[in-house]
């Protein structure tokens, strides 16, 4: 099952959408919350006229694992270009809430004007090791094992027990079988790689995050994504996670940050 | 009137508070973000026993002017720690939709346990510009002067006409009255200083904001606050503007990032 139908929506009755989450999709048992975003916004495109993701933020209130859901959306504002909604996908209760803004691609300028910043410097993805599922412990998860992840040789360490001592993690996105990447991919490529956090020298266990948001700039070019996370501050119980997608003509095409609890 | 009063909310009917979005702190005539998100996040905190916001995600549907104005909370978890709550803030119709988590203080550890970055270096706050109000004209808009803002010499060209060429707004910021800065004053904060693409030498114009989200580390130790924005990105007919402001102490308190349309 590729991504598209890992991540399907089939209308329900007024507003409401019904997905199956899929097993094979989590870590530890818990769905990836990118993945949960993307079927939330699946749904919240089709109920406005399949406008596409701009910015969407999920808070995540309980753990979900596979199987049915529903993902009810609210529509706040249809404008001439942009759609404002909010959702919850749950089964017995609500697991994620979000709020996001959808436009009408035509819309939108596509010229970039002003750039401050390039794409990370990667070794091509033969010489990046690939993160394949574990078949004997949790880690590396299960989700890995649905497209090709492959980690700059520098950040790789964690999966050995050797982080680099800088909360950062490069490493090149593609889906499996030349599956095209749109914008819901995007919110999933931004929650697929090993945490940063996990390349800090810290005594870190799994930190559940509390919410993330990510925004969409463009739907890439075909081909792998060159992917860049960095944590910069673990402090007041908290950490952020900043990442960058771009894609293989040096666009970026999304932003992301996601903030995550340490455990105390 | 000080920020406390100006974005003060009573409680009205369950769940639904009421405030009076004050005037002179706009720009063009439409009510500040920053400081819409600060009522806001009033009433959501009165909502969940007085937690404190630590992400919070606004969309901006309308604009909003000065004015009597109900703010509708809508508890989606309550937690040991967290509280997630949606609300939205309106007069005649819903002009900002809000999605956040707060939490209780006293549950998050307060240590820094890794910091990847140095608060921006500013000359002192006496060799830095103050905007100042414009008797004249639109800009600098009424909100300046509301509260103390110094702005880093080499970022304070478009003031007279001159952006450096390089998307930064750094500053320096104070109420007025040593007024003390709690976690409401830091969403205030996040969106109160002029758009870092005011340095780009680009033509640009008002650019409003599709979506604001400031997580909020810590409580700033009293005095000045250190203040940094950068956009990196002006593409896709999108802006996006990433803040960070640390306290005296040298602590990072706030992380923001702002989604603004770029006119066609």
């Amino acid at each position: 099952m590729n991504f598209g139908e890992a991540s399907a929506v089939t209308p329900g009755e007024e507003g409401v959408w019904k997905a199956e989450v899929q097993p094979d999709w989590d870590i530890f048992g818990v769905s990836n919350g990118g993945y949960l975003m993307a079927i939330g916004a699946r749904a919240m495109s089709g109920s406005s006229q399949d406008r596409r993701p701009v910015s969407l933020t999920a808070h995540f209130l309980r753990p979900l694992s596979a199987g049915p859901v529903e993902v009810a959306v609210d529509t706040l504002k249809t404008g001439r270009t942009f759609s404002t909604m909010r959702a919850t996908i749950g089964a017995a209760s609500d697991s994620v809430a979000l709020l996001g803004s959808f436009a009408d691609p035509g819309a939108l300028d596509a010229e970039d004007l002003y750039v401050g910043a390039r794409p990370p410097d990667l070794p091509p993805p033969d010489e990046c090791p690939r993160a394949i599922p574990s078949p004997d412990g949790p880690l590396p998860p299960p989700i890995v094992g649905q497209f090709e992840e492959r980690i700059h040789p520098e950040d790789a360490g964690p999966l050995q027990g050797r982080p680099s001592g800088v909360a950062r993690m490069r490493g090149w996105f593609r889906l499996d079988h030349e599956e095209p990447i749109d914008a819901f991919t995007l919110l999933l490529v931004a929650d697929a790689f090993p945490p940063a956090v996990f390349n800090a020298d810290l005594p870190l266990a799994w930190t559940p995050t509390l919410e993330m948001t990510t925004q969409v700039r463009a739907v890439p070019a075909g081909g792998w994504l060159r992917c860049q996370f960095t944590t910069r501050f673990v402090s007041g119980g908290l950490l952020e996670e900043d990442g960058e997608i771009w894609d293989v003509s040096g666009r970026l095409v999304a932003l992301s940050r996601q903030l995550a609890l340490v455990p105390r």
